[in-house]
């Protein structure tokens, strides 16, 4: 069996998680919080930082960039960084985008307070990093939604790990309640879309003990 | 012509530098400061977030993990990611160790205060960050060196984008004078061996003005 070793409302692992069912691949999941890594862990991946993919072999694939990537060349089927070499830069442009800098602006000032600083047992979220969080959020929406309406999804006219990308930021941050969908109607479209897929739906039943979802969470009508 | 928008001691921008450099695609380079990117460069880069490649027929390629995929795509000879599904993953989870844990845990306490705090015209270095990075840098050097030693080069026996983006990290906080190569005898083997490259030589006499390298910086007895 393949086994992925995630973090809850991590959007490095939600991403494997999603490119996993996009390509129909059965998989387990194991727990591994990217604070405190056991020693076990760690001959498999020595820099400590989940997601990890173990094959059914037994190979560790490590790095969140370098599993995405191994995924699409080792199970082509559907393909989710397409085949030309430029349009295939436009869909690592924006998966950077997405897990730079919206991470650093937007998913770690949310998620990681509100979520991880929690789990880790710390400190209470600090309001300066939560109104950075929220103050920046906005400005990706509207770039969102301008690339999904002139493009139908964010990359160009077919699905790719750029949607998958930007899904799995966003799908945790509307964990925490702090995604305003109704300002930003396009990407509102574009998230229901993403909701619908077989491959999204069950990143939306997760609920973590002590810290669960909206109650929209999963609702295709939210 | 082909330019590079870059940032100096950047290492995100020293990796694209390098690629170049081992594919011998010439090319010009304008400084564009990531903490305060102009209005034109936004609009070729909306992330504002340099490295920018701009192609000779006018193409902006962006994000540089994008840039250095397109690039060994564009142009295979010679091939810096390999060409077996599993080989390209060791080298990615490589980059990733680079590119994400040295980034955080050393390259941004050290080089990110001592040169890039003092080009933004701020404060003086954090000495808790510095003190972090310092304390950091050993473990890393300790793991390279034996990944060196057991492969020849660090994802196995060829040379390959995991040597190039590790010289872009250690070659940036080497500017700053930070690496203990002393104690590490197997990294600073295979420093010696990346220094000599010509793709990397070009780096080693870069000198910002009131930041100057260290003596010993271009030198190949170090």
């Amino acid at each position: 069996m393949r086994t992925l070793y995630h973090s809850w409302v991590c959007p490095f692992s939600r991403k494997i998680r999603i490119i996993l069912g996009e390509k129909k691949l059965a998989f387990e999941m194991v727990v591994e919080h990217p604070w405190a890594p056991r020693p076990d862990y760690m001959l498999l991946d020595p820099a400590g930082r989940p997601p990890l993919l173990v094959e059914p072999d037994g190979t560790p694939i490590a790095d969140h960039t370098a599993i995405a990537e191994y995924l699409d060349e080792a199970f082509g089927d559907p393909l989710l960084i397409g085949l030309q070499v430029r349009p295939r830069a436009e869909v690592r442009r924006l998966i950077g985008w997405f897990d730079g800098k919206f991470n650093d602006e937007v998913t770690v000032n949310l998620v990681g307070e509100k979520v991880f600083k929690r789990q880790m047992g710390g400190s209470s979220p600090d309001s300066k990093a939560i109104r950075a969080g929220l103050s920046a959020i906005g400005a990706h929406l509207e770039y969102l939604g301008a690339l999904a309406e002139q493009r139908r999804w964010l990359a160009g006219d077919e699905f790719s790990m750029a949607d998958i990308v930007a899904c799995a930021h966003l799908s945790a941050v509307d964990y925490v309640g702090d995604v305003p969908w109704d300002q930003y109607p396009a990407a509102k479209d574009w998230y229901a879309r993403m909701k619908s897929r077989p491959s999204v739906r069950p990143l939306l039943t997760d609920s973590l003990p002590g810290i669960p979802p909206p109650a929209h969470y999963a609702n295709l009508d939210f």
